[in-house]
C-alpha cells in the first residue's frame, strides 16, 4: 500500500492559501501535516512535520527566502507566489541542483491556461495567422493582461511566418487592436465576466479556436495538486507549470 | 387555391442576381418571370410578363431610378442594391404613398444580421454595457465592417446609461479597440474567417452573447423571398428588412 | 427632487435574500427600510416601515400567502420565490385587480436569461431550424434545465414550419439529443461550468447563435431591482420578468 | 539558391484534385509539372515529367494500387484518399521501407482538425471531463461525424480517470447525447452550419474549449502543401498528418 505525501501549506491564511488547503485535504494520497504563515517558523515546521512537499503562496517579498528555506530544509517547493527576478530563479536553481532536491515554481497553477498558452504557440507553427482576444471583469484597471502577453510571447517565438493579409485602413482608431511582437490583442471588459482568453488561428477554410474561461481561484487547485504530487520526484527546479506536465 | 406571385429579377447577371433566381425558383408559391440586366428594357418586360414584384440587385447609380421605373410600371420592388441618398428615399416614399402602392429597400436582407441588432438594441436598455466584436476574412482592407457601425448605432440610440467602469490604462495601445458612439468595437481579421459579428452584453453575475456567422451570399435569400411574400401586400414604402420583419 | 422607494426584503437571511439586501444597499434611488424573515411578523413590519415594496425569497409554501399579505397591507410585491400553482397567480391577480395595486412574480430574474429566450422565440419565426444547448456543472443532477424545456416551449409556440432535413441515422444513440417539442436539446455537464446556455438558428448560409452565461446568484439582481423601480407604478400582478420589460 | 519540388496531381479532375492543382500552383518553391486522373498512365508520366511527389485525390479503390505505383516509379505519395485498409497499410510501409523511400497517407489533411484531436487527447490527460459537440449542415445524413468518433477514441486512450459526476436523471431521453468510449458525444445538425467540432474539457473552476471550423474543401489544402514539401525527405511511410507535423 502506498503511503500519503506529507503536505506542509505555507501561507494558508491567505486566499490561495485557503484554496490549498482545502484541495490538499480532498485528496486522499495526500497528507495536510501543518498550515503556516508568514511570520510563523517555516523551517522548524518543516522539520517538526516531516513535511515532504510545502504548497507557498504568501508574498512576493518573501518567496524566494521561503524557497530557499523549503529545499534546504529537506522538502520539496510548490511555489505559486509571484515576485522572483531571472536572478532569483537561477540562484535556486543552482541550489536545487546542488541539494539534489527539485520542486517546482510557476506564476500560473491553472492547467487550462498553461495548455492553451502551449497549444497556441504549437498550433501556430502550422496557421501562422493569429489574433488573442482576452476577457475580463469591467474593475480590472489595465489591460491587456499578463497572461495575453505571456501568450503572445510564446506563440511569436514559435510561429511560421504569417501571409499578407490586406493593406489595413482603420477607419476607428483602434478596432485592429493593439499588438504584442506582432500578434493582435484585444482586451474586452465588461461586468458578468471573469477572466476568459481566446485565441483564433486561422487557416486557408479553416479556423482554430482556442478558449480557456477561469470561474475562481479553485482553477489553480488541480495544477498545485499535480505539481505536489510530482515534488517527490524532483531532482532540479521547475519553472512553469508547463515544464511538469509531460514528466 | 392561391396563385403564386409573379417574380421579376433585374441584374439576373450579377452574383446577387443569380442567388436571387435560383431562391425565386426554388420556392413553390412564388413564379419567375423574368430575368433582366443593365441595358435591357426594364419597363417593357414588367409590363410583358405582368410581373407583381421586382427584385433588384443591379448597381447603385441605376437604383433609384430602378425603384421609381418599377413603382410607376405597376409592380412592387424589393430593392438589395445600395447607394441610395436620404433624398431618394424620401422621393420614393412619397411617389410610393401618392401610388398607394410599396415594397422594401434593404442594405441588409440577411435575416439573421438584421434580428442581430435588433436584439442587440433591445437588451442594451436592460444591460447597457457593451462591446462589439467583428471577425472577417484577411483580404477586408477596411475596419471596422459596416454592420459593427450600424448595430453600435442602434446600440447607442436605445441603451441605458452604463456603469462606471474602472478607470482604463492600455498597457499596449489600442488593446482596448475602437469607440464609435461611446461602444468599443473589436475588428478581427484572419484568413478562413468570412463574415462575423458578436455583440458581448454584460450585467451583475452574467453574460448575454449574441452573435451571427454568415458564410455565403445565399445567407442573403431568406430575407429576400420574405419581402417578396410581403411586397404585393404592402402600400408604402419600407426602408430596412427589419422594419417589415412584424408585417 | 425625488424620493426614494422604500423596500422591505422578506427572506432576508436566506442565500438570494441576502443577495437582494446588498443590491437594494447598492442602489441610490432605493432604501431599505427592513429585513425579515419566515417566522417574522410581515405585516406589522410593511406597516411599521411603511414600505412601497417588498421583495420576497422566502419558500414556496409560504410564497402565495405572503404575496397576499403584501398586497393587502399596501405594498407592492416583487416575489422570485418559486412553487405558484395556477390558481394561486389567478387569484392573487383577481385580488391586485381589485385593489389596484400591483407587483411582480417571476421564476427567473436574470434579466439576460429572460432576454434570450424571448429572442430565441421572435427569432425562430424567421429562423425555425433550432437546437437548444445547455451547459451546466457536474453536480446537477437533472438534464434538461428547466430553463431549456421553457425556451423550447416559447420557441415551439412562435416559430414558423422547418425545412426538411435528411432523414437522420445515428450510429451511436442519443447523439442527436432529446427533443422537447421537436426541438433537439443537448445537455453538457462538466465540472468547471456554472449555468449556460446556447440557442442556435440556422438558415441559408448562415447561423444566428443566443448564448447566456450565469456566473452567480447576483445574475439575479438586475432583474430584481429592474422590478423594484418599476412596482409602485403598476396597478396590476405581473407574471413573469419579460412581462414588465417594455412597460 | 533552393529549386521546386516537382508535384504531380493524381485526380486532378475531381473536386479535391483540383482544389490540390490551385494550391500547388500558388506556392513559389513547387512547380506542377503533371496532372492525371483515373484512366491515365500513372507510372509514365510519372517517370516522363520526373515527378518527386505525387498527390492522390482518386477514389478509394484506385488508392492502394496508386500508392505502390508512385512508391516503384521512385517519388514520394501524398495521399487523401480513403479506403485503405490496414493490410493495405502494413504492406505498403513494408514495400516503402524496402525501397528507403517514403511518403504520406492522411484520411484528414485540414491541419486545424487534426491539431485540435491532438490538443484534445493532450489535455484529457490532465483534464479528464470531457464532452464534444460537432455541429454540421442538415444535409448530412449521418450522426456522429467520423472526426468526432475518431477524436473520441484518441482522447479516450491518453486521458486521465474522471471525477464522479452526479448521478444523471435525463428526463427528456438524449440529452445527455451519446456515448464512445464513454465520452459524451452531441451531434448539431442546422443548415447555414458547415462542418465545425467544439472539445469541452471541465476542471475545477476552469473550462477549456477547443474549436475547429471548418467552411470549404480549401482547408485540406495547407496540409497537402505542408505534406509536399516533406515528402521528398521521408524514407518511411506515414499514416496520419498527425505524424509528420513534428517532422
Amino acid at each position: 500500500m502506498s503511503t500519503s505525501i506529507r503536505v506542509l501549506v505555507n501561507g494558508a491564511k491567505g486566499k490561495m492559501g485557503r484554496e490549498a488547503v482545502r484541495a490538499v485535504r480532498s485528496e486522499a494520497d495526500l497528507a495536510l501535516v501543518g498550515e503556516t504563515d508568514l511570520g510563523d517558523r517555516l523551517a522548524e515546521t518543516i522539520a517538526g512535520t516531516g513535511a515532504q512537499v510545502v504548497v507557498d503562496f504568501t508574498h512576493p517579498c518573501a518567496a524566494a527566502q521561503n524557497t530557499e528555506t523549503i529545499l534546504r530544509c529537506g522538502a520539496h517547493p510548490v511555489v505559486g507566489t509571484t515576485g522572483f527576478t531571472p536572478a532569483d530563479i537561477q540562484r535556486l536553481e543552482s541550489l536545487a541542483a546542488e541539494l539534489r532536491r527539485g520542486g517546482v515554481i510557476a506564476p500560473n497553477f491553472a492547467v487550462g491556461a498553461v495548455l492553451l498558452m502551449r497549444f497556441a504557440a504549437e498550433a501556430a507553427r502550422f496557421l501562422p495567422d493569429v489574433e488573442i482576444i482576452e476577457l475580463h471583469h469591467d474593475q480590472k484597471a489595465d489591460a491587456p493582461s499578463g497572461t495575453a502577453v505571456k501568450t503572445a510571447e510564446m506563440i511569436a517565438e514559435r510561429r511560421a511566418p504569417a501571409g499578407a493579409a490586406a493593406a489595413e485602413k482603420e477607419s476607428v482608431p483602434g478596432v485592429r487592436g493593439g499588438r504584442w511582437r506582432g500578434i493582435p490583442i484585444h482586451s474586452v471588459r465588461l461586468p458578468g465576466l471573469v477572466a476568459h482568453q481566446e485565441v483564433l488561428l486561422g487557416g486557408l477554410g479553416q479556423t482554430l479556436t482556442l478558449r480557456h474561461d477561469s470561474l475562481s481561484r479553485a482553477s489553480f487547485m488541480p495544477g498545485v495538486i499535480l505539481a505536489v504530487r510530482k515534488a517527490p520526484r524532483l531532482d532540479r527546479l521547475y519553472y512553469g507549470l508547463e515544464t511538469i506536465l509531460e514528466l
